[in-house]
């Protein structure tokens, strides 16, 4: 689309009100006003535009949320169809609605087998806070009341409710509220490049992290642990994508000990890994008890969240638990159920998943594989439609830069400039594209992204600092 | 609308699949799915309809939400306009929207003097459970990192998050997940037929329970208090309104420990007690430091909702504070946001808020007033547009039915039937109607209240209950 046809904008007002009155999420809102916000007016299919006429590919849908891309007018009218019938009616008090009915049905339809029951929420972070206490709930009722203590990973991402920060393992959100809350406990993540040995191979580091829940469940006594959570590919955490063995053994440990297994596809969930859920991925390859999901299964168009659960827990809720006191007003909104159902129709249609499986993750693959020749990259690395690098100093000697000289976030402000939205997270670098994504996307997408690593190593050279 | 307007819908089909699939919130599922839910399908301003037809007056604004009635065409438009220009993006990484601009510039707008920030997320919960993160983010730069205990009370509902729920002050949520979470205390709430003294004035009795909170505080020590939070009516505790002399109480006791007031108006805001927030009206008269808020912002067209944020603490936490690692995928959703805009502008042009306090608020006490004269009913009392009464055995005698008989879910089931919706908590009946009734709507509802009361008393009469 040429900037001239964008309505005129006038950015410098924009960003004095934005600076006055918008707290923005997980920023330091003092630096964010020097330098000022970037205003994005507009999406169509997998591109933005900000209210400059810069164009831009969105290299992480959002924020891992945009899957089918933006601008779909069968989205856009689902919600309006919905918002003229009826906007909102509460699923409390013995009522509910059909988007509501209807999106619960789908889901059970494209769920791993053994989910028949689904429990919405608003986002991501509601969805997970509700684990916590649908585990305590089920354990409670069967009996085993002491099986309390969630086992998490650090650096897992699992949402800022103050129940999805103390699952999450970041130490800087644990920092700030007294976090985590009593009875959660984190592992270290399954990371090569922090927690590897010399020579180690893939497999056998794979099977050493998994074994770390077997030794906390020890620690800690399996009878006072209720589950473990991970998300299958760790998306916040910088894209960080666990060797093969590590999920299967994961899953052993868990059976083993009698544990529930929480799978956290709010990021892997709808078509990101080429299957509706990151689980059904041979990489991955769980059976989880329950499984969060909120941001692709509306394609991000409207906020939805909530959990699949799992008919071992669901059997024991309706049969023994009475009234389940937990819910939110907005727990099935008819108008972003309706919005949901229409993406995962469209998804189903338009045969994406499988196009991802089958074409779009191999190219990927291939096309960001090429970075790896660049002298700041190593360690390249994707699975479906996510996909990291890392910044090296010195490749040879894998030798990282200082954290304080933020490489990542000069290699991401270049990424801006140079058109592609790219998320920097430490020492990597990481993508999500939408799922929509044609070949030509993909290959502009990586000359833009090699574009910026060519100038982050020039401003490196430049300042001394390689 | 004539029921043969609507589509027809297979009643019993679409109740089968609820009952498989939807664990509705807040609900005995087993129970849910032996009754059958009622399938709302439609809605128009004040009214909403059933699957089987029937027309029922929605006396509790879907949950506490729809401030502006159904079939709003104007915020269906915000909604449709935005989401086919830019659906989603987020304000993460130096990024925003339009929409969310103009909103937190709007709310600063209409907000009390000295707000000036807002910070978003998708519900009341995670509102409220943002507050937590925040008071303690505030005073750990303030260099008294020991002021972490927030202090709420009993029967106070405060969302559905670990964070939330352990604000809130429900024990019934309490059993299920080990909640509260530790840092937060209770206090009995300001409700005169439960805590109140044989002939003690409201008035008395309202500085008694404001006290509650100094004891609380010296029990505590000051130095290890962070804040108060309530909403200024208790809307799902049953409309509790307190007698005048409580808040200006509570004001003076956190001014006089330097605690940090945060006034919960989720329910209360956005003109239900006919200003924009609950905090100006003058039976409340206080200066909250945090302002929580989500429902009437949308009317509850989309899920919005967040933390006004007073320059006493906006200034410390971007002057002082670095990141806040606290946030959000939808904080800020811009299609949302429009939607808000929107609904704010029109409260605004429609002179929703003035006509509340003017005509409508005092139509509704006298039109709800008139059940006093039924011989189940007393301690009829309204505030703007939320009203209750409590159901009597005998009224004479002020004697309760046991709570076990449920009388008020005997009556809220003849109230649908009826088509009203009131809301049943324990021995009170409740409703938070449109502010656009009309004052023909308010009298039918009452009508139909009435009819309800009279059945409920002749089902109790046949069953040997009175």
């Amino acid at each position: 689309m040429p900037s001239s046809d964008l309505p005129r904008f006038d950015t410098a007002a924009l960003r004095a009100q934005d600076a006055a009155h918008h707290l923005h999420p997980f920023t330091d809102t003092q630096s964010l006003n020097a330098s000022g916000t970037r205003i994005i007016v507009r999406g169509a299919g997998v591109r933005i535009w900000d209210s400059d006429g810069h164009e831009i590919i969105d290299g992480m849908s959002g924020l891992w949320c945009v899957n089918l891309g933006y601008g779909r007018q069968d989205l856009v009218d689902a919600a309006t169809r919905q918002m003229q019938t009826l906007p909102f009616y509460n699923a409390f008090f013995k009522t509910t609605t059909v988007p509501a009915i209807e999106l619960a049905s789908l889901l059970t339809e494209i769920a791993p087998p053994g989910f028949q029951h689904v429990f919405f929420t608003n986002s991501g972070s509601e969805g997970n806070d509700t684990i916590i206490r649908l585990v305590r709930r089920y354990w409670d009722l069967m009996g085993q009341p002491r099986r309390k203590t969630i086992i998490s990973r650090r650096n897992a991402y699992h949402g800022s409710t103050l129940g999805g920060a103390s699952l999450g393992g970041m130490s800087g959100m644990h920092a700030q509220g007294d976090l985590p809350i009593p009875g959660i406990v984190h592992i270290d993540q399954p990371y090569q490049l922090q927690h590897g040995h010399a020579g180690e191979s893939a497999e056998h580091f794979g099977l050493r992290a998994a074994s770390w829940l077997e030794a906390k469940i020890r620690e800690l006594g399996p009878e006072n642990v209720a589950a473990f959570i991970g998300e299958p590919v760790q998306g916040a955490g910088g894209v960080i994508i666990p060797p093969a063995s590590y999920w299967p053994e994961i899953q052993r440990i868990c059976d083993h000990y009698g544990i529930l297994l929480v799978s956290d596809e709010v990021i892997c969930g709808f078509g990101r890994l080429g299957h509706w859920f990151g689980c059904q991925h041979p990489h991955i390859g769980t059976r989880p008890d329950l499984i969060t999901f909120a941001k692709g299964v509306t394609s991000g168009y409207l906020p939805l969240g909530g959990v699949l659960v799992g008919e071992r827990i669901a059997k024991v809720l309706i049969e023994r638990g009475g009234e389940f006191q937990h819910g939110f007003t907005y727990s099935g909104h008819p108008t972003c159920c309706a919005v949901a159902v229409a993406n995962v129709q469209a998804m189903r249609r338009e045969g994406v998943i499988e196009r991802v499986a089958q074409d779009l993750a191999p190219y990927l693959a291939t096309a960001f594989g090429t970075l790896a020749d660049h002298p700041l990259v190593g360690d390249v690395q994707s699975l479906g439609m996510v996909a990291g690098l890392v910044l090296y100093k010195d490749k040879a000697s894998r030798t990282l830069f200082d954290a304080e000289l933020g490489v990542g976030y000069r290699c991401r402000d270049h990424c801006f400039q140079n058109g592609v939205v790219m998320r920097a997270v430490e020492e990597r670098m990481i993508i999500a594209p939408p799922l929509v994504m044609t070949h030509e996307d993909i290959d502009e997408m990586v000359r833009r992204i090699r574009r910026s690593l060519d100038d982050t190593w020039a401003g490196l050279r430049a300042d001394g600092l390689i």
